[in-house]
C-alpha cells in the first residue's frame, strides 16, 4: 500500500507532476551558475616545439530534475518521466590556428586547429 | 593571435586539464543539492476510476564541467574536451502495484505498476 492519505495532507505535497514541473522551472531553481574559466593547454605534434595556448574551461552547478508522470495505459509501464539536466558547457567557441615550430621539418612549421571556448552557460538537454 | 602571455601572469590561470578537473572535482563544486519532494500522481485506466499516488520527485542543482583537453595529433581535431553532467535523478526507485476499482469489468479491477522514486541523488553522468 501507499500512505498517499496522510502525506496529502502536508503542505508541500504537491498535487500533479505539471505543479512540479512548474517548482523545478521557477521558484527553487533559479540560481544556477556556470563559470568561464582560463586554463593553459598544450598543443603538441611530434617534431614540433610545444606551445601553451590559454583556452578557458566551463564549471558550475545547473539545475536537472526527474518528476514521474502520470500513469496512463499499460503501454506506458517502464521509467516515464519528464527528464532534464542542464549542462555547463560553451555557448560561444570558435577555432583559433596555432603555429607551432618545427626545426628540421619542411616547411619548418605546424599550423594547428584548437577550438577555443570563449563562453560557458548552463544548457538544457532533455534526455530520453 | 592568442593573448597568452598576459594571462599566463595571472593568478587564476591554471596549468592544464588536469589542474582544472581537479578543480572541478575539489574546491567549488561540493556543495550541490538534490532534493526528494512528493507529488502527487493520478493513476488511469479506461473504465476505472483514477486513484493518486503518492511518489517523489527529483531536482536540484548538481556539478557539471567541460574542459578542453591538450591537442596531440592532427586526428583529435574537433571537440575533444572531458564532458561531465552530473544529474540529480532517482538512486533508489522500486516498483510498487496500484488496484483500481473498475466497476463494470470483469474481473471489476485492475493492477497497475507504478515506479516509485525513493530517494534522489546527483549522479554523474560521463558524456562523449
Amino acid at each position: 500500500g501507499y500512505n498517499g492519505t496522510r502525506l496529502l495532507k502536508g503542505p508541500d505535497l504537491l498535487k500533479s507532476s505539471k505543479d512540479a514541473l512548474f517548482v523545478t522551472k521557477k521558484d527553487y531553481l533559479k540560481s544556477d551558475w556556470c563559470k568561464t574559466q582560463p586554463v593553459v593547454q598544450r598543443i603538441k605534434e611530434e617534431g614540433c616545439r610545444s606551445q601553451p595556448f590559454v583556452n578557458n574551461f566551463c564549471y558550475g552547478q545547473c539545475n536537472s530534475f526527474y518528476i514521474p508522470r502520470n500513469v496512463r495505459s499499460k503501454s506506458q509501464i517502464g521509467d516515464d518521466a519528464f527528464k532534464s539536466c542542464a549542462f555547463c558547457k560553451p555557448r560561444h567557441a570558435d577555432w583559433k590556428v596555432v603555429t607551432l615550430k618545427c626545426p628540421g621539418m619542411n616547411p619548418p612549421f605546424r599550423k594547428k586547429k584548437v577550438l577555443y571556448v570563449q563562453q560557458c552557460k548552463c544548457i538544457t538537454e532533455v534526455l530520453s
